[in-house]
């Protein structure tokens, strides 16, 4: 059965998502890339770079693997897509990823501005959801059909859905850094009473990456 | 040199130390024993219980040991030596381990209550430390002499001596639980800002160990 999935999201040992201040030179918040650095060394991530051949092939670029299949559709929040607040300027800004995405499939981005529809090249296409998250995951389910919808981020996007009670599973990876401060994954949720158990944890070579689900 | 430190001191997933609603029979809280599975699966802990050949002898059991290594005096708050709250009504309570209990070196014990020592079976004698942190931790360091305080627990009394900037080195077991509430460890505190790094992870067989230091 479809799911709706958070998968490979990294936070610090101390609970953070993202680092504090994000702007354009930090996408992620202060030191938040840290978090990722078990990622960025992986084989998936050189492919997205478009170098096939290299980073590792271990534990962790397994897990990356996973992360990306039988995803249907992404939902993210507006800060995971861009740097812009307020209404848009234009309709210059295309994401971080360049021209062509990672994510191959529609992506529905929660803004409070709308905006048409982004087509980019290797089939990602951005909608721009302006009426609120449960809109969001109805639209992103139609257009994964019989595939999952992940829930890409960032820390705000995760914690409305898991306050929610839409996510059916999450795959943390946990990043040996200690971030002290930013955005909290966690903080204020239950969730033991939201129904999650951990399932398993492995052991990656940069992370440790912890499989939750109800 | 010899170092103020936390060991084996096993959280939550989501970040918790021990469960709500600490009593008599939950004395680690509700759920709170989960946190510490990795550790009664030790041969560290069947010593302890008096069964010197049963319990694991791997990677957790290796962590188990080097926690009680060097150790020269323990600090604890009040509640990890006993479910006693307001002024002691007898000398009955003599902690939760019985007559021998696990530390065979001096223990503070930080109270608002004043109690005369008591010298158990093994080593262990269990001070009563009234006038506050810093005292017992100057009264552990002499103690300790040239070998390292423990501060064992719980979470309030790890907060205090991390905001004091007391703590030099940590060794926190993340076990693969969910707790939802009870008493968070780091919650509002800085661990980057206080200097904190992570020098190692080392997965065990049922906790994932994380090695911080200044």
């Amino acid at each position: 059965m479809a799911k709706v999935r958070v998968a490979a999201f990294s936070i610090s040992l101390d609970g953070f998502g993202a680092g504090p201040r994000q702007d354009i030179n930090n996408p992620l918040g202060v030191r938040g890339t840290e978090v990722h650095n078990w990622f960025f060394q992986t084989n998936v991530f050189e492919k997205i770079k478009g170098q096939a051949s290299g980073g590792s092939r271990g534990v962790d670029n397994d897990m990356a693997i996973r992360s990306f299949e039988n995803v249907g559709a992404w939902i993210m929040g507006r800060n995971m897509f861009g740097p812009v607040r307020g209404p848009w300027p234009d309709e210059e800004w295309k994401g971080w990823w360049g021209e062509e995405p990672p994510f191959h499939v529609p992506a529905f981005v929660l803004t409070h501005h709308a905006r048409v529809p982004l087509e980019m090249m290797g089939g990602t296409t951005f909608y721009f959801v302006t009426d609120g998250i449960e809109s969001a995951l109805q639209q992103a389910k139609e257009a994964a059909a019989a595939k999952d919808v992940r829930i890409g981020g960032g820390v705000a996007t995760i914690r409305q859905y898991l306050v929610a009670g839409a996510i059916d599973e999450m795959h943390l990876a946990l990043s040996p850094v200690l971030l002290g401060e930013g955005e909290h994954l966690f903080a204020g949720i239950d969730l033991h009473q939201l129904g999650f158990k951990v399932e398993r944890t492995v052991a990656g070579e940069n992370a440790m990456h912890v499989l939750v689900n109800k």
